[in-house]
């Protein structure tokens, strides 16, 4: 059939289960050939085709709500849902959204990016439909990684107390992004083997009847011992179980008749219930079907006949591969350093120290509070923890870097992966905050390189700064080719660095946005502007001896960063001029608006809110031109 | 004894479990008693003397490692490791903290004060000593309501997948802050009274060997069954097993012979060990064991004799009840609201919406990062949630409020409780953070009241506000003892309010520090300085119609806020002059420097921080000054 054509996903309803294999076929073709093109999460939607299908022919979407976990697994339900024909876009600019949307469809009744919220969503869903007398069904489906995070565990807690009625499908691939980790992991992993108890629930029975009967103490024992049963025997799943819902499962998430049974079961049952969905990542396409550590979660295109991936044209190495390669050198002889991650071992190409140093490097799962509060917990023992973690997901633990690391002053190294703006993950993953949540904190040291050589330089200099916590954040995507010094060497904690002298105004800017700023001195040259550019590298502290020099000299000062401007590096820099009574020199600041980032390319989504080299030339003529007035008008 | 003469907790070793009980009873007379006039956490310390005194003989601090969890607790263990003769001074301006501090013992390897984080910090400190080749035992002591917060699971399940060897000490009152609410409540409730099942074990042994033997599958299933009974008898807690946790107890508290036998044995058991200890909070004084609702968690000052609370001499009434029975009246008639607290219905004075809306009222436990979403899905629905805070503990749903809430510019009226300084809880409890993390998130709404009148006016503006997140910070103590106006009405958004005319300079300010702006303004019209007063009482989005009036007017600018200063409201003040290029004006900043603040009560903290009317006297004096020199120079 045609995936374009598809407006509702009411005609499910009549389909036999050999017409809807033949549409997973339909779906997964389709996806297969989309993603090649345009990237993306790949691999966890071919796994949930079957299982998304299921879901609206046994739901009544959007009266049923479906709430997905993450949200990148979606792809299946935009198509059942009317938005095939939008699949050239995805992930793009003004482009169908690689997560859920609700502005895109009413079936998007919740939208998301980061993991582990669709369990709470689900419960205020639930509770509002309790309290309106409504009756529909709230499904949230999560997958095995995100239900270690702990807002899900939290919201388990939760939902199991109230007894709300809900329908939890977990969705069991063995993986989130990278192999899963973690006590529930394994709990899952034993139910997965443990079919065949449910299969031998009658065998039991007729065993129970067998049991002799014995008076007084011995038979009430039996009668616990009875009980006792339900647990292993009749639902497998102790541990749901003694959370209060009512576990049901594992089933195989690629097997109509299952599915359908189970899901229909499941309708009746009342209170919570959480149906065990074991589903393959990847299914249907070889190369996706065969990544055992997470390549496949999400990708750039590729060559759909051999699954190879399109290579990058990028001059420098990656920044993660960078980052973390350097944290391995020093490994070698620092024996303080212990790595951890939480999930993202692959994205953050931390493989190498994994390999070589297999006691010294925890992947915690998707579990940032945990990760950030053992970092600090290594760091009272005088070790030098190493938490790597992307700028977006550094969100979930700020409460521990305040409270636990900068608080206590503890020598915590934080690696802020993905720092900036990240494209086509767009608003939920945008790594523009940070600066904002971090600044604000006493005791903590922030910082980010200007091109990967300065980067392993700062490896070194974090590595070795035992004051207190040390950040270094750095972008997505690679450096920019630049000769690489044998040696790394620390550098002096809130030193700036002159890139371009100019005596008629000065850019003070760091990371990704220097280019930009040197770009722009070099128009303003020819336009005989003669502007300095400075590297800002410490973005707290600040190098207050040369914004002494600067504002002594009455220099117009512009500042980019792309970052939030409320409350970010251009907001220090006011605020030092104000502290310091610096009242007659003009600074602008140019930054991420009071705005969510949509989805897109870094560079459309650049000139998109006028962060480009040639409003800093505007600015800074602006700047000039005011200076001059003055000039004329006070001097 | 004489407690004070303790200077470390070696002594314990070669006492009797007479002699312990009797150090008990001091120890207990002894906390009663100081505690009756410093105020403190004096129910969860009566419910852990033999506990603490217990784990202090069993292990070897400071080389074996206690990490309190929360911290409140640590009473006992502060006079154990010398610190009796502090007490006077407990939770007073440079005296003994009332949570575990580095700098004050050895014996405090953990600085705590918000939950659930002992156990991340545990897994840090094991890792350390694995790495170090080291042999001490780590214990995190955790209550059952620290246990449900996401982070607490979040490190269960990675400590139980690890097999690190730690010894969990579950401090079981079955209350937290509150009476303690979630499915793990229930567990722990079937495991206390599941007692007989671990008796039973014989019995049940006796019963197996009768089961008869058969042949096929009906035997192989008997075996399995044999298993199964491991979770129930044995053990008894299926739960902690199913994690990876060697589970011991249900233990008696209060009793010495079960610690120590059960605390020995636990130290020979490889891998992480649960020991569940079951205490009374409040044991030995007859007031706090009695309390159910959570009265005598924390307290001020009481008579030792009755337990009668010495009244506070406040005018106004509570800032927690005005703000919670303000909601309360509107959800008379206001169906869509929905209340929500991370287990604070006493802190923040909700037993009235507990009472008069049960089905529209949640305490879901320690677990802000659920509360925060599930008030986000909430809103999805068309309900209006009220979230209600503390501004400390709001730090850890940071990325919640970012991105379920802000980011899909939901309904959701967050109720910041206890912003600005707290006092006597210290560094890790000042709502000083909350203007700096949620100002620079798009779509938000923050006010702040000038008086009670005003806060129940604002919670009208909250409520009827239906464009996305709007949040109400209030300090803690007591409001002004104003009129009531009878009808709650709105408040334009964004407009602030002249208080007090002036023509010479303005103090932006909102909240409890416009009393010192007015004071402040009073002494300089007496010396012909006319400074106008404005209530900036929306933080975000500002009045910028005012604004443009006052730069436009060049007025000098002095901003006071209880609130860190980077990023803050003062911040916001220098970023909206230079967007708009008004250059020639002064702005001076008060409010929380780039430090944490420790504890004491607020007036010494203010004094001790130049937060007072004297300063703000001396910067308005300087800023004229600076006015009157521009103007002899430039104009």
């Amino acid at each position: 059939m045609d995936l374009t054509k598809i407006t509702s996903p009411s005609f499910l309803k009549k389909m036999t289960n050999k017409e809807l294999e033949s549409l997973s076929r339909e779906i997964r073709s389709f996806l297969i050939e989309k993603c090649s093109i345009t990237g993306g999460h790949i691999g966890p939607n071919l796994g949930v085709v079957e299982l998304t299908i299921a879901l609206h022919k046994a739901f009544n979407s959007p009266k049923d709500k479906f709430i997905w976990d993450v949200g990148h697994q979606a792809y299946v339900h935009k198509i059942l849902t009317g938005r095939a024909g939008q699949f050239d876009t995805l992930r793009q600019f003004k482009g169908l959204s690689g997560f859920p949307k609700r502005a895109e469809s009413e079936h998007d009744e919740w939208e998301t990016g980061h993991s582990s919220t669709s369990l709470s969503a689900a419960m205020g869903m639930a509770v509002a439909r309790d309290i309106k007398r409504e009756a529909n069904h709230v499904v949230p489906i999560i997958g095995d990684g995100a239900l270690t995070g702990g807002m899900a565990l939290e919201a388990l807690n939760h939902i199991g107390h109230e007894k709300t009625n809900m329908i939890v499908i977990l969705n069991d691939n063995e993986m989130s992004i990278a192999p899963n980790v973690g006590a529930l992991h394994n709990i899952l992993g034993r139910l997965r083997t443990a079919k065949e108890y449910s299969r031998a629930k009658e065998d039991i029975e007729v065993l129970m009847k067998k049991i002799p009967l014995l008076g007084g103490k011995v038979a009430s024992t039996a009668e616990r011992l009875k009980d006792s049963l339900k647990y292993l025997v009749v639902s497998g799943g102790a541990f749901f179980e003694e959370l209060g819902f009512t576990y049901l499962g594992p089933i195989d998430g690629h097997d109509f008749e299952a599915l359908d049974k189970t899901l229909e079961y499941a309708k009746k049952v009342k209170g919570p219930v959480l149906v065990h969905v074991i589903t393959k990542k990847g299914k249907g396409y070889k190369p996706a079907e065969e990544d055992t550590i997470g390549t496949w979660h999400g990708t750039g295109p590729y060559k759909m006949e051999t699954g190879d991936f399109v290579k990058s044209k990028a001059k420098g190495p990656g920044w993660s591969s960078l980052i973390s390669e350097s944290v391995r050198k020093l490994m070698e002889t620092d024996e303080r350093i212990v790595a951890i991650t939480p999930a993202m071992p692959v994205g953050s190409k931390m493989e190498g120290i994994q390999r070589d140093f297999p006691s010294r490097f925890f992947d915690v799962g998707i579990a940032e509070q945990h990760a950030t509060t053992m970092a600090a917990g290594l760091a009272t023992q005088g070790m030098k923890p190493y938490l790597s973690i992307y700028s977006t997901f550094l969100q979930r633990a700020y409460d521990q870097v305040l409270h636990d690391i900068a608080r206590a002053n503890l020598n915590v190294f934080i690696g802020i992966d993905r720092a900036g703006l990240v494209g086509a993950d767009g608003e939920t993953h945008q790594g523009v905050f940070d600066i904002a949540f971090l600044r604000h904190l006493p005791n903590m040291v922030l910082m980010m390189p200007k091109d990967e050589n300065e980067g392993q330089h700062m490896v070194k200099t974090a590595v070795e700064y035992n004051d207190g916590p040390i950040a270094l954040r750095y972008p997505r995507g690679n450096g920019l080719g630049v000769p690489m010094d044998e040696e790394m060497t620390t550098i002096p904690i809130g030193s700036w660095e002159v890139l371009k002298e100019g005596k008629d105004a000065c850019i003070l800017t760091f990371g990704t946005t220097i280019s930009m700023a040197l770009d722009a001195a070099n128009i303003l040259a020819e336009q005989g502007i003669d502007v300095q550019v400075v590297n800002a590298r410490f973005i707290k502290p600040m190098d207050e001896a040369m914004l002494h020099q600067l504002f002594a000299a009455k220099t117009p000062i512009l500042t980019i960063e792309e970052a939030i401007l409320q409350g970010g590096f251009g907001s220090a820099v006011l605020e030092f001029a104000s502290d310091n009574d610096y009242l007659d020199v003009e600074v602008e600041r140019m930054g991420i608006p009071d705005l969510f980032i949509e989805q897109g390319s870094v560079d459309l989504l650049l000139e998109e809110i006028d962060l480009t080299k040639e409003e800093a030339v505007a600015r800074i003529q602006q700047l000039v031109k005011i200076k001059k007035i003055e000039g004329t008008k006070y001097v």
